[in-house]
């Protein structure tokens, strides 16, 4: 790891104490950044750190409103997640779904029950008038969780995928019916030109402390955030401030398609491409060990580049992540050799 | 019983034997009408019974579509329903609605986790494009239905209440959250008349040998099936062939708000009311024996009386109901004194 010691920085990030009156503004999508959250609001007080959390996955089935990144980053940092399948709420039940499935109704997209009451309230509250910015509050607030999370808009926008020589599908299609497992030639944020930031989510980019790019899909995940008019000014007027955690590790990512979709749009699957395609918002890129080799590359985008762990086995790993992200701890030895 | 000896028909019910190719269309609402038709689908065979099913009562929940009406009808003629607790399906569970509690959600007309099913199928088809009928065709044949059930219309018709000195308020509002413990001035039916009757219910209601309106509110259950146009025509020329059955028993519906409803609105809560409701319509009127002092009275209003036991305490009892009013059997012993 020599090649990566000249590029190691942690330590210069640790310039602000860890304190309580640091506020974070976190950009987010769905498990890994759900993940680091939770780290977060260990190494800091709950209520310092916002959200802003893409809804261009949100979709409607079964005429229930359904915002997967939302709803993963609420039960995760509500305690209620199931860590071990990854996705949906510990201690679940899949009674409407089994009795859907007996109905001969669509069941790919598989909504537990409690989460389904997620879905029934959001859906209700939406239907009386209430913006979504508003509903999540609820949302949060009855479940418990500190931070205070933002969808990036109350507008509609969508990620659409046009598939290699096919259809333009919707997100949910590609990665939950069909794996994520074609080819993408394309990805656009329909409804994102005209959609607003939600309340809140300007003054949370103006105003933190530290800004953060939480390890998601850099395309399909934060590029919807950075869609919504307004956001890719007022992050890259903050970029001395922003720092993003690569979710490409060793090439691919932990979950999901970033790696393909990476590749099949140009960018390459590595923390270089990563680093390329957040070059005008984030002045730091942290990035695992596993990539120290690519460090050198990395400073060349422009980005100042951190080396650490970064794949969240446990809470503990995501609070130790999530010292480091926010310059409060020194990089664990192993990145500072 | 003497004032009622003179009567009692049921023995002019008779002249049609009970056979498999006499075909039933019967005009239903819910828990009440539900009884009878499982009684039909045992007297003939269920492939012979046509239910055209209220759908006035219809709602959207939380961005669902509930047909409260055809639900019953199809859990009970599939041997679901909960017979016990005389709504919804037998062993239901509530995980939803145990988890919308905890968000603080609206609960007042609960869901089971089952029933649930039935309304994101429902829902999910007809964003689809599917018609209501469709849609219930396909609904009773996953669930065994072996009757085939049409909605009234598949266009929205909407059962409103105006409350005594208030507002007007939708059925569920008025039957659920409010438990019809409110007075009524008036009831109409939103979008009745641009409405057609669905596919088939005209036929249905041409080409039956037997037609039969179900013990179901003759206000708010019944009335909105003939509010649809067409339908009221189409009955009035089958009038000799139509037995309705009141759901008044002694002055008081066995379920629900007829009896105070037929009251508020001005048609008195005995079966000489329901009588001159349906005297357009029907040439007969099943009432129990209760009501047999009434039966000259009924006679009256120019309908043909026939007296005997109505309440379905069990599917026996619906069974030798059903046969009655399909003239299949002779009433039993204790009307024909």
């Amino acid at each position: 790891m020599i090649g990566a010691a000249s590029c190691v920085h942690s330590a210069s990030l640790a310039q602000r104490p860890d304190s309580l009156s640091t506020v974070i503004t976190a950009l987010a999508g769905g498990v890994g950044a759900a993940r680091l959250l939770r780290g977060m609001v260990r190494a800091v007080s709950a209520s310092d750190v916002i959200a802003v959390v893409n809804t261009g996955d949100d979709t409607v089935l079964h005429g229930l409103y359904i915002s997967p990144d939302l709803d993963t980053v609420t039960y995760t940092l509500g305690g209620l997640n199931d860590d071990e399948r990854g996705w949906g709420l510990a201690g679940e039940t899949w009674k409407v779904m089994e009795a859907l499935e007996r109905l001969g109704g669509e069941t790919w997209f598989g909504l537990g029950d409690q989460d389904l009451a997620t879905h029934l309230y959001r859906t209700q509250r939406l239907a009386s008038g209430a913006p979504l910015s508003q509903v999540t509050a609820e949302i949060t607030s009855a479940l418990g969780v500190g931070a205070r999370l933002l969808p990036m808009s109350d507008d509609p926008v969508r990620t659409r995928l046009r598939l290699a020589g096919g259809p333009e599908i919707s997100f949910q299609d590609y990665f939950v019916r069909r794996h994520h497992d074609v080819a993408v030639e394309a990805v656009r944020f329909d409804g994102a030109a005209q959609s607003r930031p939600a309340p809140g989510v300007l003054d949370a980019l103006d105003r933190a402390d530290k800004l953060v790019i939480c390890p998601s899909n850099p395309v399909v995940s934060i590029g919807p955030i950075l869609a919504v008019p307004g956001v890719l000014d007022a992050l890259s007027a903050r970029r001395e401030d922003v720092v993003a955690v690569s979710p490409i590790v060793a090439g691919a990512a932990l979950k999901g398609p970033a790696g393909r979709l990476l590749v099949e749009l140009g960018h390459g699957s590595s923390v270089v491409g990563v680093a390329r395609l957040y070059a005008q918002v984030a002045a730091t890129l942290v990035i695992d060990e596993a990539d120290a080799g690519l460090a050198t590359e990395v400073e060349a985008t422009g980005a100042r580049c951190v080396v650490t762990p970064t794949i969240m086995h446990t809470p503990e790993h995501a609070t130790t992540l999530a010292r480091v992200v926010l310059g409060g701890a020194a990089a664990p030895a192993s990145s500072t050799r």
